[in-house]
């Protein structure tokens, strides 16, 4: 017997409520039922985005997502800000690239977040630019960006500001109205505790603006015949029925959870992960002042074979956790600790750490990780 | 007590062995378990898809998968066939159009197939055209297109055939490879007995020589991107790990049965529910030569109220049947009989249809329907 524990930046596991419900019997698209179902979902989305915008749901991973940001605000030869702390930031200037949109690149060292006042300054030199396309939570590096500062910024030029909120969003605070987001992008299956499947878009009227003279060919992506159902509470093709149900069962936690107590939750399970740790001598990746609540990111020690680390525990002992992506790969581990996860899955994960550092001859004092993760829970209770 | 049927050209009943698999835990979807569920997902729809190419999965509702096809095999001002035999016909137009494709259109009157011979007179006007785009089975007018035919005409020229066989793939006949069809799209929710939320293509060598010159703009459904990730058994973006994990099981099923007992399954309660319907005194709405195994289209009677008909069935006896679409709506109704539907299946919608028509005021004798059934089940046995 062997149990399977989940800690990676996406997925991330499944709550049982949600997991009972994907098995339902299927449901036509086209029907009474189903239309309350897809204005509960509508609803619950705004909640957990914190907008009073519309939230559009596409049947498609994040990325599926973020290139309808890029195609329904964009025409070709348009300028645009593009913020790469890691590999996700990259992707907006990937996507971007592909539909010939002229990239104005702000390129920050992995492991640190983007100074807004950077944005602020590139923004500067040109009036026309369309849109800054930022990244919540980085998850190949463990940050979180300044969202809050950037929006204010942003909100000051003709610009839009996007954020990719697939990691983070329901987990960590993105208030996307107060802070001036106009589109925010997100997925399924990190915050949100569903599996992949659904890409969400949030759109504000400063964006909407953008939408109705942007000339990227689109069309599955296409905001307009996507706002056209969704007023007539109808999908423009046939929905993902199936994770749309259980999308309404999650949002049903995390309103009884409340979004406050859900931060505060990541934020404990956050500094626990990282007090740990260090305790255990390790070093975090990612700059202490922009170290997200969603993913900790830790160093390899020297003479450790990180991909060995990662491996042995998820294939001797069901532990999941993530690796370094790109130029990461290798060099260190993330953990994650997001969405359906509590103070003894964090437990779990840091003493499989430690059994596993422990076996490849890394030197500490075994159980140091774990008594360091019992005094922060002991000093702050979530449960 | 209510339980509820459901016989629409998607989505179609989820068996309970595919439903208890969507509530299984979630994995990590770049792992060495879910490269060998991956793996199987892809010799199975070979196998499904009668096709040596290679399969691709996307995040995406069928729609999605039809935009990759013309994406990837097309540039803008390219030119290219549409055949228009219904609405999901007019679709490929749409999204030609969308992206500055030049498309050239066969109209063919809803309810009749196209004429193959048609689009060899087309295909001889322009030595340019660089694709053809058709549809299997036109569920909004229960058509299906000799598609066999079609690929021999198209073979000999320079042009691709692209078959959108969302209705129909896994339920009647679609040699992918023998009839020559360059490209296949089809979608999770029809004859694969899943939820929507799956997009599948196929691509032949021909196909690929296209897709490397082709310019359109494309990132999440760029082919090219997803065959580097499949040749290392991965996918370029979080793939929907608990519907693919779920189409293991939905194929396991189509292999126990297989393809040809499917197809004669598919082929007997087409023939039972359109003899059916005529015995009740009704008119089927698409011409018998070209009627279609997984959707019966019939017309409205004269004095009934379609749409409330479609309703009554649903919202007071719980069976889902589809009205009509577009310029169809009110004027046809459709039963499907397609993926996890047999017989006694087709005995209960009948036997509802004969029950609200009675109680609307239609004139016929009761049971006459449900006795028709019978007497093909009888000669004609699939259980």
């Amino acid at each position: 017997m062997r149990k399977n524990y989940l800690l990676t930046p996406g997925p991330t596991p499944l709550p049982p409520e949600v997991s009972q419900v994907m098995g339902r019997p299927i449901i036509h698209h086209r029907t009474p039922q189903f239309q309350k179902i897809l204005k509960e979902a509508s609803e619950g989305l705004k909640y957990v985005f914190q907008t009073q915008n519309d939230v559009f749901i596409f049947a498609s991973s994040g990325t599926g997502a973020m290139e309808a940001a890029v195609v329904n605000l964009c025409s070709p030869n348009d300028k645009v800000i593009t913020v790469e702390a890691g590999k996700f930031g990259e992707r907006w200037t990937e996507i971007c690239s592909s539909y010939r949109i002229d990239t104005e690149v702000i390129n920050v060292e992995w492991g640190k977040a983007v100074n807004p006042e950077n944005i602020r300054q590139k923004l500067k030199t040109d009036s026309k630019i369309k849109a800054v396309f930022t990244t919540l939570c980085e998850t190949s590096t463990g940050v979180v960006n300044d969202i809050e500062a950037i929006g204010k910024i942003v909100k000051e030029t003709d610009a839009v500001l996007v954020v990719d909120a697939i990691s983070g969003l329901g987990a960590i605070d993105l208030k996307t109205d107060a802070w001036n987001c106009d589109v925010v992008v997100s997925g399924s299956q990190k915050g949100l505790m569903l599996p992949p499947g659904l890409g969400f878009i949030s759109v504000s009227k400063k964006a909407w603006n953008l939408i109705k003279i942007a000339n990227c060919p689109r069309y599955y992506f296409d905001l307009i015949k996507a706002k056209e159902a969704l007023d007539k509470v109808d999908t423009p093709f046939t929905p993902a029925i199936s994770l749309i149900v259980a999308l309404n069962e999650s949002i049903k936690m995390i309103r009884e959870e409340g979004l406050e107590n859900i931060f505060r939750r990541h934020r404990i399970m956050a500094e626990a992960t990282r007090k740990a740790i260090k305790a255990m001598g390790l070093e975090l990746f990612t700059s202490p002042e922009c170290a997200s609540d969603v993913v900790t990111a830790v160093k390899v020690p020297q003479g450790i074979d990180g991909e060995k680390l990662v491996k042995t525990m998820r294939d001797t002992y069901g532990v999941t956790i993530a690796g370094g992506q790109s130029e990461l790969k290798g060099k260190i581990f993330r953990i994650a600790h997001m969405g359906y996860i509590e103070e003894f899955d964090i437990i779990v994960c840091i003493s499989c750490l430690e059994k596993v550092l422990y076996d490849m001859g890394y030197k500490f004092e075994l159980g140091t990780g774990t008594k360091t993760l019992e005094e922060v829970f002991l000093e702050n209770k979530i449960l």
